[in-house]
């Protein structure tokens, strides 16, 4: 369904395990781009009126998740602060094409991979962190990065048929398998 | 309360009242960059936890207000479409300082007087439009344009002393005056 190509290691589980707070700053951040980001596609693609809804639909609900964690981190006492990314997001938005349409298919099955990769680790959190707060806390955001990933692919649609859609779709999740199976030495929600 | 220097002409009214559809067109795209305008400063000034909160509000509502327009504009068979805007916002954007904290403030009242024209206008088009269903609309959309440009002000003063935003409000608003009087050859929100 979410058209990932590795699943999560349970390394990464370890390493968010010993940081849980800054994972959760990560996260906050993560909700706040992921608003950013489909923004942008907004702006950038204004002449298609279903996408534009649909996006805008998106950017209010990630910004709804971004107070979600902003309470819970005011909850835990924790500083919502700067925090330097993981590379993930910026080398996958580097694959995507220069040229038009394929632009927009490119920068719509990217934000359906880091919505699925979410969507993922959600579940992981959710089924596997001892602490029951931030276990239902992941397990109630895991529905609608599901629904956010198929809204992403269903958009690209509107740029290229479905087997171009289909193709370029799994080109990129292998290469963001890649990227996941490299990991990073930070604890963040993609690392 | 608006912190306005000079009120609506009865040339914009005529202006506008005589290409309603290309007003409702302009101001979906208003609505639009409106939340994106708050994003960016969310983006630029994310240490400040209240400003952050604030302004994804306020990102939330405007494009709750985009959705209605583009709703309003889909029941009166108005195609959506990009329309070259009105220099009004460009040009007081670029009033704005380069040097921080005072780029901050200076951002954050121009936000509070772009959304302090739009509510005064949108007063007068629910006064003085005679189809009922517009002036109901533009009157629904009165009171929270009045509250985002009270909440600019309050985050402005994150950054600067209160007489210091005071001055410099009193200054960017003869400005925005001047913009205003001068007025544009194209029917807009800000023409």
């Amino acid at each position: 369904m979410l058209n990932l190509r590795v699943s999560t290691s349970e390394c990464w589980l370890a390493q968010v395990s010993s940081h849980l707070d800054e994972l959760l700053i990560d996260h906050a951040h993560c909700e706040k781009k992921a608003a950013g980001v489909a923004m942008n596609l907004l702006f950038a693609y204004v002449d298609h009126v279903e996408l534009v809804r649909d996006l805008s639909t998106i950017v209010q609900e990630e910004l709804g998740h971004f107070h979600l964690v902003l309470d819970l981190l005011e909850r835990r006492g924790i500083r919502f602060r700067k925090l330097p990314a993981s590379s993930y997001a910026g080398r996958l938005h580097a694959l995507a094409g220069k040229l038009e349409p394929m632009r927009a298919v490119d920068r719509l099955l990217i934000a359906a991979l880091i919505e699925a990769r979410s969507c993922e680790r959600f579940g992981v959190l959710r089924d596997r962190l001892p602490d029951p707060e931030l276990a239902a806390f992941f397990g109630a955001l895991f529905e609608s990065e599901a629904r956010h990933h198929a809204t992403y692919v269903r958009l690209a649609k509107l740029f290229a048929n479905e087997e171009t859609v289909a193709a370029r779709l799994d080109c990129l999740a292998i290469a963001e398998a890649q990227i996941i199976a490299e990991g990073e030495s930070v604890p963040r929600v993609h690392s």
